[in-house]
């Protein structure tokens, strides 16, 4: 196979001016060093942790698109308050794209390296929407035999992020998990992984369709958010599993107040005495997604023992330390295409990215639908 | 002196049909076991944390008064969100008052309960709105020579939380703390004491008089939340005091999410590279008072390593251990009338307590305004 020269990628920049500029930049392939591998990227995700990077605080429903088909260019507007937060990329292009995987084209001269060439491979690194990225082996996993790039395309952020959920439990001892968005992706894979390790788990949807999927992948404690009952449901719910921890993708609004308000509840209702201090159970909340942009509501009723907190993968795995990543990295493998199998709502090139229509649709964060990127296409 | 064989004491009673009842009891003065003290309450506080028991969620726009002017009897709807989370309480009537001070009149037979008798005590343990009150021992503290129970009746809450602030700041490894409502008692205390032990302290006001009250004492960053340039004046302060720590008195609307965001910008401006995801800093609000019970709203722009909790001193105190306990209640005797003195508004005996001008000004919950019942009165 012949490498060229150059490679295209995605790049986001946010201008002083208040501008998003979206385009395709053409780069160098990278020559790598001893313990590098260039990987020619086939299939890699777009995840709402993505979308930060990559639409930087703007307004989309300001955005246009210019440029050719094949060199796309898409601007749009950043309001004041969003473009204070930029302040630190404001003038870089940047590229995007946590992860993803493809063919290792060229290896440093490290047998690690060499052993790779030729193979299939799943890495986290940033620069993902890349048709060529250099990664160290360290940051690669080679996939098992016969998977394909579509396959490991999301081995990372879902898969150890659901992982991560099972694990925080283990640690802080607690009972049971309670989750919203839970026919997700990342929902999908909690909901196996709970029910292979005998976990208790509360999904919360918001469809009856959405609850269907969960129940047909054997999911016991389903809860709608949009019924009537939905308060008292979940703390029924709640107390049959005991889960005080909860994970919330949604983050704006009233949802994670009611977690916090339902646990509370299920306690109180298994106390003898009234006590003015509500129950004392410790109940914890944490937030990993932001799907709803608006503040998080967090109303008196939940008690004075609650928690809420932000949450990411990668202070969890620093701190969880190196035999439990090893240990959740070997189950994505073993797991790929059961446990941690994904569904993407349609694969699209790197121009087609950047077309106005296909970035609002996947822009919407629609549970259910998640696009994935070939590169090569 | 004689001793009654009944006093006075106020009740809280919730019904079933959604009425709240406050009245003055009648009940017979115990006689002490061994270890026990009885106390002629002399001066005895309404704190926040009094109120939510003794109002118990009703609407006291509806409050209305009866009975007489010895024997006062408020009654006031409670509507049905609250009247869920009293199911508890329904039907009992509850005693009221966390803490307070007065003359042992009583004394078990024990040698530590004998050496009280004919003393000035402080007490927490509840119960406090009554003529009369027994507690153990263990419950109570003999206040120094020459206190009067006005000089004593705040001992505990305000005291002990106070100084809990600082402990958690030093148990979390932080380097500086930031309060708001700090011009309450507890804020007051709080300057005093950070001053003393060289803590950075952040004290936010909503008026220019709480401000020139906290300089007058020696507090050095002040921030007033209802100033146009509030926010950056915060992150100025956060900035120069490197404080993560947060104790917020107010608990509803923006302020809370404000602390943690202003946090987040402190962290954010001194980092070299732009990160999507946030600083990295973790930061830590506890809301331990609830003056405002709209819902706390926590917007994006806190990064992912924030974390809100509810806030209550005994589980503190349970974790601090008996040695830290020993050592913040010693501080508290050695410096009552120094740092921790508390200033109230107005003496008021039990049956004033129950007049409904006198209720709404208290259950106002105004910062400066502190009322102190004496049933001696």
């Amino acid at each position: 196979m012949s490498i060229p020269e150059t490679g295209l990628q995605i790049r986001s920049l946010v201008t002083a001016e208040g501008k998003l500029e979206l385009s395709l930049a053409e780069v160098a392939v990278p020559e790598p060093g001893p313990d590098d591998v260039v990987i020619q990227v086939e299939a890699t995700p777009i995840n709402p942790s993505d979308l930060g990077l990559l639409v930087g605080g703007a307004d989309m429903s300001t955005a246009k698109a210019s440029g050719t088909k094949e060199r796309p260019v898409i601007t749009a507007d950043v309001p004041p308050p969003s473009l204070r937060a930029m302040a630190a990329r404001l003038g870089q292009s940047m590229p995007v794209g946590n992860e993803g995987a493809g063919l290792v084209v060229k290896a440093g001269s490290s047998p690690a390296a060499q052993a790779l060439l030729g193979k299939r491979v799943t890495g986290l690194g940033g620069e993902m929407y890349s048709q060529y990225r250099m990664l160290n082996v360290a940051q690669v996993m080679e996939l098992p035999a016969g998977a394909t790039s579509r396959d490991g395309a999301s081995c990372f952020v879902n898969p150890l992020t659901a992982l991560s959920f099972v694990e925080t439990m283990k640690m802080q001892g607690r009972g049971g998990i309670v989750h919203t968005a839970a026919a997700s992706n990342l929902g999908q894979m909690l909901v196996k992984i709970c029910k292979a390790d005998g976990v208790p788990l509360v999904n919360i949807v918001r469809k009856k369709e959405q609850a269907d999927i969960l129940k047909g992948i054997g999911a016991t404690h389903i809860v709608d958010s949009t019924s009537p009952t939905f308060m008292e449901d979940l703390i029924t719910a709640l107390m049959e599993t005991g889960a005080t921890l909860g994970f919330d993708a949604i983050g704006g609004g009233p949802l994670a107040g009611q977690l916090l308000i339902a646990m509370e509840a299920a306690a109180s209702r298994k106390m003898k005495e009234y006590s003015r201090y509500g129950s004392g159970q410790e109940t914890q909340v944490y937030i990993y997604g932001r799907l709803d942009m608006s503040p998080t509501l967090v109303p008196p009723g939940v008690g004075f023992a609650w928690n809420l907190s932000g949450y990411l993968l990668t202070p969890f795995l620093q701190k969880a330390g190196p035999e439990v990543r090893a240990r959740m990295r070997q189950r994505v493998m073993d797991e790929l295409t059961t446990t941690f199998a994904s569904h993407y709502t349609a694969e699209i090139s790197l121009a087609e990215a950047l077309d106005l229509d296909t970035l609002h649709a996947y822009n919407a964060k629609a549970t259910g639908t998640k696009y994935l990127i070939n590169p090569a296409k």
